[in-house]
């Protein structure tokens, strides 16, 4: 199975910004060696099921030391017998439309 | 922490009637002692995060046993000092109203 | 179809307790006329897709009045020639178990 | 308030690939003239309220002509006094953190 899983995870008792709290899942994220992809919404990672759920909960567990109150949403797609659909769901659907589309 | 976690889990691979691999699930969640709610969406939890989320493995094991591409949906609420909430935040939202609302 | 529309919503600059916020949510909701089913997660909705929106739409307006930053997360099951969901997607589980399961 | 608005939709009835489907809604969002960033799990558009929600709906119905269960999922983050969101975000965390991040 490839399970891309895409997450956000904000405090709600830190106030309306809350980028420094984001920054700090981000620098989780890149140094776990996950493949991922941030976007506007959210950070879409790679891998199997416990690789990736272990990122989003180390995130939790940093954010839980000084945040009473966190908000996470996380949409799982597993599928069997595919991999690099980081690359490879983006990109079948430009296939399929002849075009490029806007990425971020 | 108190972690209220919602999930539903759905495979994409077996047709638009699903219930059958949803009461599986059910199954699943009733055997497992945590405490939990059913709603006609999807399946409210109540512990720790590696109770709840042990939880949602134990059904993405069952389910990815006998289908291809799985989909799943999941929403935290995970908040300091509180507990039994599962209850306490639908009676607060009635006690701030003063009347009952619809449950399910 | 029948549009099942789960969502909840809150403001990101009040702090950690959004209960007076949520509550005039469900003010709204409760007196829309639009069948609903409250859970500690969200509030499900059944109708069209237009009527079920609608009610997003005026809770967001309300929010937005005096809220700076508004979070919102909606999951929507629609399906053809099927109708009072709300009630028989939870019976069907039930049914399928033999044995009635916790609801709220 | 900048309205942004992450969505995935996918019908349950049409087995495990249902990239014709997402394609179809990409060239009705890209046709939208709403501003938008693909991903690999769903579509960030920015703009406001009715706009953003109108471009969900046209490929709702679009989706529903031939579909018979459709399942939605919608994030929305919506924030005053700010504009330009789909790119602001992804760069005020790199801005943060110092470096250049994976995104797509």
């Amino acid at each position: 199975m490839s399970v891309l899983l895409e997450f956000s995870m904000s405090p709600l008792d830190k106030g309306e910004s809350v980028g420094d709290y984001v920054a700090r899942s981000l620098e989780i994220i890149d140094k776990s060696g996950v493949n991922y992809r941030l976007n506007p919404m959210g950070t879409v990672l790679e891998g199997d099921w416990d690789t990736v759920f272990g990122v989003v909960r180390k995130c939790y567990e940093r954010m839980s030391q000084d945040c009473s109150r966190i908000s996470v949403s996380i949409k799982v797609d597993a599928r069997k017998n595919q991999e690099n659909r980081l690359e490879a769901k983006v990109a079948s659907v430009e296939k399929r439309l002849g075009k490029p589309l806007r990425k971020s």
